[in-house]
């Protein structure tokens, strides 16, 4: 039943939570967004997989990775010109340069064959191996060659300059990509740096959707019978989870049969790891979706009813060791929800410690925005010129989403906001 | 050779634009970065391709889509409740109820059998097809069931409450995704409930990305001989084009040999829409790049040389209709330059116009930056609570762009920032 479940891990409940009745049915279980997201934390998570380098873009390391040896290995040069003993150009200057004897050059990629002494230099291109005796490289643009086999040198140089130690980019040890955060191309860049052409990540979440509803038809049916819809939230949430780092499996449409939805969810709950379920938009098939998800298995549903607008008919819980996720009806509202609370969940399975930032811009709010205290209201903008324009209409309507190039979410505690007033958009991106 | 090309498209030569000597060797084309992104504008595009929806996540689409129907194609109910006509509860309130009598059910998915008369009302599920006659919706909050078969109603509801038009989230040629724009997961679920089940999208732009210099091998090689280099650029140059909507291609390692390096160069053009050269660092190898690009085609090249730093010199051309872009040797300056230049060149051949937002976020900087008036600088930076603190290195380092969280874009005209300014930091995500 909806109200078999509490915590099972994280807080006590909140003292925010309430039965109350709404459409004459109990939510059992209601809580704040916060709540959700600070309590709600299945400790599930996958387990790892190496793929190549080439594969492992925004995959997230099972753990650091560190160096094996020095980067780049070998003192190099920074900069075309002559490798030197420092000491040798102290105190030249345009009107008293130094005169040095070339005595070879370093070709790249190959070990030098010569050692620079007292008054010589060796010729340098920029990343070549400093050569045994020179601690420092000249720049190509402070010398002259004065004559054949001869330079001038017209600027001192420090023991050091010109040059990185063998050691300067990674010591060996040191951490060169952390875990939990997701491998951004640099990384992959220093992963390679350091040979190391594989990695080891956490799996990727396999999250199957189910949408239920008698009246919803595959998006691939051409003429609808009165009263069909498409299954406009499966293609989107599959999106969503991709974004998460997950591997969407579309489980199908079941209809608000509550034998057939639990035969649904027991089937895919031993190959997911979550389930989420966009539920029938009417009361009776919400209720069917807990009573399904209340047979699972324990702890059972940690809450059915979420402070937010939209998307307040949405049920958290924990069956088996599977987190799931019931979702409103409304393909707009469960849209929002899963943004705001599924896809973290996503990422937690996924062992994604460090959640990569999101895009977002201050803007101007265009108008006076109702709200009401105690939940979270999300309202989409369109932004023009740094003014954020609501995109107003009934939470049916997935074009207001379309319409939107981003989100405010007015804080719980809050009752509104001014036209006039600065405001953080969250991008679409 | 390196002067041969001259704008092929837009602007005329910037009056910024100037030979320079560096390091002995001339640069003929500098470009500020501004001038680039402006005027350095190839005409290629790639042609479309159809993909399913499943598979079109973040693809741009070749043109708008539309609606081909009404969506959601029949006047629905918003609520659960009674379908009414409206007039019949005008006036009713909690004092004084009006009375009407339940004459039928409307089941999700089916079309409703019963006609609302004058003083009738149908049980109607949320998403419920609004049977004939009725104009209103009443909610199940302002009813109670007076006796079997009759509801009392305590609420007058206005024409058309309760519902959503049969065409109200989308009329027939509604525009439901823009063309240019990266389809993002709602605009799939839009599509979807239009039973638009693919969509024609440019195909990706295939970026062929060669590696130079006789020190560079690939990731690979467990050990190296002295003076030997991984090629860490190619890696994250690929993630790079992936994030920009291209298809990576490695040509792999050219030896520093302009013959090799134009033979591999025109080898691949007839199946690049974009060729990428990491050049080897020395100023030999770059020259050895921009000889290879200027034999390959016309218009040659546009600049060489851009007004940032890191990654002077950069090269930008188009042979034979395929733009390439050649990089400077250090992997840092390389991929600094790729994600100011380069990506915008990938989402332009690949028919993006509108390019998805940018994580960024606004932090007080901890200390002075010095910064050249002329050019662009880009410093790399950690954020931490608000504080973004500078990471210092030299160009060669990699690990300074693996441990930033982001980097401040010091702007052409300013000569530096002063600790506790406000900045804008683009995130790395």
């Amino acid at each position: 039943m909806a109200d078999a479940g509490l915590a099972n891990t994280g807080g006590p409940v909140s003292g925010r939570s309430s039965g109350y009745r709404t459409a004459g049915r109990e939510f059992f279980t209601t809580r704040t967004v916060a709540d959700a997201l600070a309590g709600f934390r299945p400790r599930r998570r996958t387990g790892t997989e190496t793929v190549p380098l080439a594969a492992a873009l925004r995959r997230i390391p099972a753990g650091p990775v560190t160096a094996p040896h020095p980067l780049p290995g070998f003192a190099r040069s920074t900069v075309d010109g002559y490798a030197v003993r420092a000491a040798d150009t102290y105190g030249v200057s345009d009107g008293l340069p130094g005169y040095l004897t070339v005595i070879g050059a370093v070709r790249m990629g190959a070990e030098p064959d010569t050692t620079v002494t007292a008054g010589s230099v060796v010729e340098m291109p920029t990343g070549g191996v400093i050569p045994p005796g020179a601690d420092a490289v000249v720049m190509v643009e402070y010398t002259a060659e004065a004559m054949p086999g001869t330079i001038e040198v017209v600027r001192p140089v420090a023991p050091g300059e010109g040059t990185v130690r063998a050691d300067e980019d990674a010591r060996p040890g040191d951490e060169l990509v952390p875990g939990g955060r997701p491998l951004r191309p640099q990384d992959l860049g220093m992963l390679a740096a350091a040979g190391v052409t594989s990695a080891t990540v956490h799996a990727k979440p396999v999250v199957t959707i189910f949408s239920t509803g008698d009246e919803v038809v595959p998006p691939g049916v051409a003429e609808l019978k009165p009263g069909q819809v498409r299954d406009a939230t499966a293609s989107a949430l599959a999106a969503l989870v991709a974004d998460a780092g997950g591997e969407p499996v579309l489980g199908g449409i079941v209809p608000d049969d509550p034998g057939a939805l639990e035969k649904a969810l027991r089937g895919a709950l031993p190959a997911s790891d979550l389930l989420v379920i966009s539920a029938g938009s009417s009361v009776g098939a919400r209720d069917e979706t807990a009573n399904a998800v209340a047979l699972l298995g324990p702890p059972g549903i940690w809450c059915h009813g979420l402070a937010i607008k939209p998307g307040k008919p949405t049920l958290l819980a924990e069956c088996d060791g599977v987190p799931v996720i019931g979702l409103p009806g409304n393909p707009r509202s469960a849209l929002v929800v899963f943004r705001m609370v599924g896809m973290p969940v996503v990422r937690l399975v996924g062992g994604c410690t460090v959640p990569p930032p999101e895009p977002s811009t201050r803007a101007v709010l265009s108008r006076d925005l109702a709200s009401a205290s105690g939940r979270l209201d999300i309202v989409q903008v369109k932004i023009n010129e740094g003014v954020a324009d609501p995109v107003f209409g009934l939470s049916a309507l997935l074009s207001v989403l379309t319409e939107a190039d981003g989100y405010i979410v007015i804080p719980q505690e809050a009752t509104g906001l001014d036209a006039g007033s600065e405001v953080d958009v969250i991008l679409y991106a």
